[in-house]
């Protein structure tokens, strides 16, 4: 909900040039309104529920049915948050006893808010004539008798149900009452600000979400609770969707017909203001399943015209009286390409067809006044760009790529096309590489930097997001609606601030303001960490257990969450229990467990290969998981007697494609079975490889080599293959080698970590080792090896162990100005802040060299050990180059050398997309030349939009396989001699 | 023993020629004499032991005490075989009570023997003079008042006591009664051939073995039967040796000293007739031990001359009045090279004062008729070819490669050295790249192949042979020691032989002749098995699971072996039982267990990676097979009350680098938890891939192309996940695609053979799929592909599953003559026959390609689908380049294209050698062109001796891993359209 008339324009101007973000990042997208009065009420304040009196309600009976609804409603949660039951009426007279009001009303539709406007007291220009607009004014002596009233006035009829529902949020009554056991505010008393004065309206027309890959989780559910995907089932979705203003529904399909399973789905979603459509390759109102029921012959157009024709003659007259969307075109069965292949032709007949039906049905009126959409899906995009055109006034609805990196957006002249645009978005997606159907996975800002570039191409008549089974994904949905009401609303530095305000509203007392964002940095942390993978694309190896102590890390990170979050427990109230599992410890929980089960699979695969006695530790740890995994989701299944049973049953662990198997499958696992002896192994960190080793196949163990700036400990792993202990003894070789201890006893493992006393070691390479005696003949050597770089000047981020990293947000921002800039976006990509290439709309930097070094550029200054030509990793999103004409490019140049053009998607093909998706991230590779050692500034010049620069890695022959990428390089003030 | 006279001259011109096979296919070698009538004895026939009466024993009572003892041993035999005691005297009066005598004396040493000798009763002109000779004679009233006696007549100490033996085993008293529990041939009566007449002598003058690497096996069992190595333990090696016609031993050494442990040592040696030494590494008769026990500074001739130089006289002096072997040279102690390195200039002083020790010590004679010894092991070779030498006197020790293959030969040059030659060899080793001392894993044929060529080039001053612990090696060391007596004895052809006699020999009654074939088969086949690969060496995927059904044939081959085994059991008397373990059965079924084991390793692996339900049986199959190796062992070491505890307590399981785990360990296993679905998965033949497939990483099902004369079917093996039974149905899209079902239901696994209907195929390439449908997305689809090959013209082994495999010894002989030849030798290298490249002694075939067209030739017809350049695997045995100034090469020709020279030694190196020895071949690869398609004759020309050609593997672009290479081709006579 976003406050009065200031933000009420469409403010892409501001949205331009390097101080856009600092404007912006008011709290505009905060979620409950501000209009009501916290703490002791001022005199003027309006008492909806006061100490002694409270307000009756006003609306006509001849307003909308669906606003009678929304108002009993209101009516309801005023009651569940103050106790009290207002009265409600639609015959005002003078009589009345209440001498305050509250009135509600589509304007039009209501008599008394006629009569308000036509007497002068009620100014309703801001919103009259207007697409679902709003107004909440309180109105002083507003009619005899009445000393105050509060208004709520719709332009229409969803206008005057959002006004009600922004109400109910505003006294305190989340639209996750219902969906996620959010208690309500409980307040004995409600007072309205005197100066209460809201309009408000969307700026995206329908704003709606996608039931989809429904079965088992959703289904199981549905069945056990309503029986069936009826009226009763459907009119919890539309209400939610009302709470979250949203307009617009395309219902479950894998199994279900919306309209055939329960006629009165449809009938209930017109009363209450849904608009319906179907899915993107269910054309004419008519669901897949339907042709199974009631279609006579292949759903194959060529050669069953005649059926088909009819049944979606059918579709158009069943909704000729209801409020829908038609999905032109037409796809094969299940979501599957037309088994006819690209026959545009064809399908261009098939549209013609589709119009012919339409105006034949709504022979009343235009056909262009017809809502109708065309899904430019998978292949079907194929089918526009290559040259298929459908009549002007269809929406064009553009899609993701199913993983939330949009394909297309509008060009300047599609923008003018009398339907307009729209985006199809994904949470949840059944298909290759893998799916992601569990649990939430898209961090807020990868919404927020997708949806903000579809909001400025102006692909804004549809907003619909695919969001599985509704229930894992609360807070993307809610954040995608709210953002589709105002995208204005948010930019990248306010999506914190929104997270902490959508917990303060789920969560609001007892909790503390910094328990809110305590909640927030818990919500936006396991979405980040899914965000990383989904979390069934997930295998033991992906985090590395070898370098940079990745898995570690992760582990360490996910645990200080589940620490927050337990700390938390305590301070909810014993009814926030519930949602608050459902909400934010259920995924985290949910979300570590599984990435614990991972890393000890790896890690006893490891100490399997190795055939360490701790091998059974770590089996026990694979199965401790998997238990813990089954156990938190018997627990979701278990919250208020059952009231979610089923609904995490998606299986999640076992996949080996892209499909889920029938049932979380636990992995094979290494056991040993240590003997009563002592058998020493000993490993070097970085490896798999441990001694005793076979050294006829030219195997020796070593560390990685030591630089003055780089990892300062390496670990030697010395352990048990047996049950008996053993004694050791380590040696070092030089005296530059230094060893945290030099003997010790071992049951099942001990860990040495060899540093280098840097002031004992030569300039140069220094080589020795370290040597470890303990069961087994001759003992471990292990190589060591130290680079003492020579002395440097300058500063710069420090080239050590092979490499430098970068964080893109490290780098210095030059030239920004207000047709493109670099935008810094916190929690976007696998780091805490991605650089995004931005641009006013249509504007483009040219490409010749000196354009280029005109542009705006993101610099990083290096300090190099030696010159040579280097691999850069260039670690970007996985998003497309959306904008037709152009690729998804940037520059890079060393100081002032002319930059090198670089073509992201130059070698992109289905494979290529499919690793990207996975990885969250596409990794370019440049290479690099650098005449001499020592200081350099990089260069990222900025060329075309929607590029998400996340990382740099400069490879300077000594990048370990990693799948984060090593954490940054210290940065370096060689001239003064510290490190940071 | 070889008989009579024929065979006393060196043949080694009967050893040439295409023809000298067959000549020696004669039992030559037959073990126990025939000179003990079987069956009724004739009236002419001396009755050792009669019916009635027996003979009486003389010997006289100067003769030397070693002889004594022999006699006294004798006696024993005849009792325990006979059960009658012979009475023994020294004095002779022509009262004597017993008209029959056994006359027994060393010539010079028994008046009696000088008696008849002198009386012209005895003609010892064959024996007198020479190294111990001896003659086994029976004579017809020699003496007055005695008809008969049977006169063995030794020309020495030992010629005397190794007839004495030959008696002994003649009359049934296997050299292994008591080291191996071999029950004598209970007889009541002994008669001897009234025509005995026997003569024979050594070829070789010292043969003997080195006990080493003697802890944990025998050490324990020694300390546990006799407290220590003293004499007590000693006396039972002398007399096996004796029994075995040796007469040199290196004792062992790894933490014992001979001399010192017990003095009565080395003074039972010199009685008993045992010529002693020390090893190799141990100078001047005194043991490594005996340094640390009584040394004073460190071991380093440079720096501590003059301990050494004391400690080294003190041997000398010791050894003064004892026959032994003095071991010039230096190496570490414990067997590891001078730390000094490679120093010649202080070798060669080393050496000249230790001659100078000898000649101070041994002043009654020239030092040269001080035997001494220079062991060229290992990097002390490379001393000598760099130009070190020893005085001529000295014998050169030329050693194997620590895997049986010897390194080098002497020289036309090195043959006329006064001190000639000797060869170090072994069956058990400790070192790189794997020690091997587990058990018996050394052919027979191999042995003889590397042997008869130490033989043929004069190195016959000393054979040794490492033994290790002695107990599992009785049979190789058995055959060693009778080819050293007499290597004229043995051939290509008669090593089978050999190995039945000796079967017959160790399990004579009840055993009929083809049980004594059937052990002899097992003897042969577990050790054959063993040779293929070291079974410490032996990993679980050495053989491969995926292609040419290896390791299933393997297996069976072993179950086959252990089949026979139990069928023989039965048949054995009771008292034959521990011999049979100990020989027989023990080392077969441990060698099974082991493979079982490591298979069983692979598969559950396998299964574990495929995540299959059954993985568990493997598992449980791996424990199985560790368990059954612990039962084995046990069972072992229980025989007899525990007559050999500790004997087999080598571990031998769980090697990760060259030396053994402490224990044997059991491997780290996979362990699935099934879940209760259905859950399929599918396998292709010849890939662990299994579907559900991720696409994404580019991976697809196939089975390997099929070609008419190739793989008649291939697998597809569907099995489950779960634990739910489920249905599947298999679907070929093509009609030349034929499945063994096609439908069925899976509770573990189901297995569908795919095969080709070659009628229904097209010719050239037919590609199709094998579609399953079970549970999961989609089902899984198996790339099929056909190659129905042109029609042949003429016949060849057929080019087919993209690979020509030929057996060397399928090769025609071509040009074979007296010069150079192609030996067939059965029993060598992997399969089931060699061909070995002989040459007269120093004959060199010319390496032009003229000269190489002259030589004789390996002819193998081949039918090639097309042409082009194909790698030919040439797989040889691992033997060395051991005539100097010659390679190991061979050449290879095309029909009568120019022959191509190849140097199998060209990318020599330790690493190569490591692989070579490990994998029991070398394999060399050569580029082929083929012109044409179509008939082709492939030529392999003999150029230099000891190359053991084993396999031909064209690879024609489809051969698969495997260890030991597919199966030999199909012989196809295209013109009648017939295959073999």
């Amino acid at each position: 909900m976003i406050q009065g008339l200031l933000l009420k324009l469409r403010l892409t101007s501001l949205l331009i040039g390097g101080s856009a973000a600092l404007l912006f990042s008011l709290q505009t997208q905060a979620l409950p309104g501000d209009y009501l009065v916290k703490g002791a009420p001022a005199k003027e304040d309006f008492a909806l529920v006061g100490a002694a009196a409270q307000a009756d309600i006003y609306i006509d009976s001849n307003d909308y049915p669906g606003l009678q609804r929304a108002v009993k409603s209101l009516q309801q949660d005023i009651q569940n948050v103050s106790g009290r039951l207002l009265k409600s009426g639609s015959n005002f007279s003078s009589n009345s006893k209440s001498s305050t009001l509250l009135i509600i009303g589509s304007l039009g539709k209501s008599a008394l808010l006629d009569q308000l406007v036509s007497t002068g007291k009620l100014d309703v220009s801001a919103i009259a004539g207007r697409w679902e607009a709003y107004q909440i004014q309180l109105l002083q002596n507003p009619l005899p008798g009445v000393e105050q009233a509060l208004v709520i006035a719709g332009s229409d009829k969803r206008g005057a149900i959002f006004g009600v529902y922004d109400v109910a949020e505003t006294i305190g009554v989340s639209p996750w009452h219902w969906w996620a056991d959010v208690p309500v505010a409980k307040s004995p008393s409600l007072y309205i600000k005197a100066d209460t004065f809201i309009t408000d309206a969307p700026k995206v027309k329908y704003r709606g979400i996608f039931l989809n890959d429904e079965h088992p989780a959703l289904s199981n559910w549905v069945a056990e609770k309503f029986g069936s995907y009826n009226h009763q089932f459907y009119q919890q979705v539309f209400e939610l969707l009302l709470r979250l203003k949203a307009n617009f529904l395309w219902p479950a399909m894998w199994n279900n017909a919306f309209a055939d399973d329960d006629p009165k789905n449809m009938l209930l979603a017109d009363e209450m203001g849904i608009v319906m459509s179907n899915s993107h390759h269910e054309p004419m109102m008519r669901a897949d399943k339907e042709w199974n029921r009631y279609g006579k012959g292949p759903w194959e157009y060529s050669s069953n015209r005649d059926h088909i024709y009819k049944f979606w003659q059918d579709g158009a007259k069943r909704h000729q009286h209801l409020e829908s969307i038609f999905t032109l075109g037409m796809r094969g069965q299940e979501d599957e390409p037309m088994s006819e292949g690209e026959n545009i032709g064809l399908l261009e007949q098939i549209v013609a067809d589709q119009r012919q039906i339409l105006k034949d049905t709504f022979n009343d009126r235009p056909v262009s006044d017809v809502p109708q959409v065309w899904a430019l899906y998978k292949e079907v995009q194929g089918f526009y760009e290559r040259g298929m055109r459908v009549p002007d006034d269809v929406t064009l609805l553009w899609a993701d790529d199913n993983f939330g990196n949009i394909r297309r957006l509008p060009t300047k002249d599609e923008r003018a096309r009398q339907g307009g645009a729209g985006v199809y978005y994904h949470f949840d997606y059944v298909g290759n590489p893998r799916e992601y159907r569990w649990i939430n996975t898209v961090p807020l800002a990868k919404i927020w930097e997708q949806m903000d570039l579809a909001w400025r191409f102006q692909a804004d008549r549809i907003w619909i997001v695919n969001v599985g089974d509704l229930k894992p994904m609360e807070f993307p949905t809610d954040f995608f609606l709210r953002m589709a009401w105002d995208p204005t609303g948010f930019n990248a530095d306010n999506l914190q601030q929104f997270a902490s305000n959508w917990a303060a509203q789920q969560f609001g007392a007892p909790l503390k303001p910094e328990h809110a964002n305590t909640i927030a940095r818990l919500l936006q942390g396991y979405s980040h960490h899914n965000g990383r993978r989904k979390p069934e694309a997930v295998e033991p190896d992906t985090y590395s257990i070898f370098h940079y102590g990745e898995a570690e890390r992760v582990s360490a990170e996910l645990a200080e969450f589940i620490q927050a979050s337990d700390a938390l427990e305590p301070v909810l109230a014993e009814k926030q229990r519930d949602a608050y599992v459902q909400l934010v410890s259920h995924p985290l929980k949910a979300s570590r467990a599984m990435f614990e089960h991972n890393r000890a699979v790896a890690m006893n695969r490891l100490h399997g290969e190795q055939g360490r006695a701790s091998t059974n530790y770590w089996a026990a740890q694979v199965k401790f998981w998997f238990d813990e995994d089954a156990r938190l989701t018997d627990l979701y299944h278990k919250l208020g007697n059952g009231r979610w049973n089923h609904m995490m049953s998606q299986p999640h662990l076992g996949y080996t494609y892209w499909r889920n198997p029938d049932a979380n499958l636990m992995p094979v696992v290494a056991v040993a079975t240590p003997q009563p002896v002592a058998d020493m192994g000993v490993m070097a960190e970085g490896s798999a490889l441990s001694w005793p080793i076979s050294e006829y196949q030219g195997k020796h163990l070593r560390l990685l080599p030591f630089y003055p700036q780089g990892q300062r400990e390496r670990q030697l792993e010395i352990f048990n293959k047996g049950t008996t202990p053993f004694e050791f003894k380590a040696t070092a070789s030089k005296p530059w080698i230094t060893l945290s201890q030099q003997s010790g006893s071992v049951s099942e493992q001990q860990t040495i970590a060899v540093s280098i006393d840097w002031d004992k070691a030569e300039a140069g390479e220094n080589v020795g080792e370290v040597d470890v005696q303990g069961t087994g003949w001759g003992g471990a050597k292990i190589n060591v090896t130290a680079h003492k770089t020579a002395a440097r000047t300058g500063s710069g981020f420090v080239d050590a162990d092979g490499y430098i990293a970068l964080d893109a947000a490290s780098g210095k921002m030059l030239a920004n100005n207000s047709k493109r800039w670099w935008q810094q976006v916190p929690g976007l990509g696998r780091g805490e802040a991605a650089m995004v290439a931005m641009t006013e709309l249509d504007y483009q930097v040219g490409i010749t060299a000196p354009d280029i070094q005109q542009s705006a550029a993101l610099e990083y200054p290096l300090l190099l050990n030696q010159a040579g030509t280097f691999t850069l990793n260039a670690i970007i999103s996985p998003t497309l180059d959306l904008v037709p004409g152009r690729g998804l490019r940037f520059a890079v140049a060393i100081n002032d050398e002319p930059p090198q053009l670089v073509d992201t998607l130059k070698d992109h093909n289905y494979q290529v997309w499919e690793q990207a998706v996975l990885n969250g991230v596409r990794t370019v590779q440049i290479p690099l030349h650098f005449k001499q050692p020592g200081a350099h500034k990089l260069r990222i010049y900025l060329v075309d939009p929607a590029l998400v620069l996340q990382k740099l890695i400069l490879d300077t022959g000594g990048l370990q396989p990693s799948y984060l990428g090593p954490p940054q390089s210290p940065y370096l003030n060689a001239d003064i001699g510290s490190t940071e």
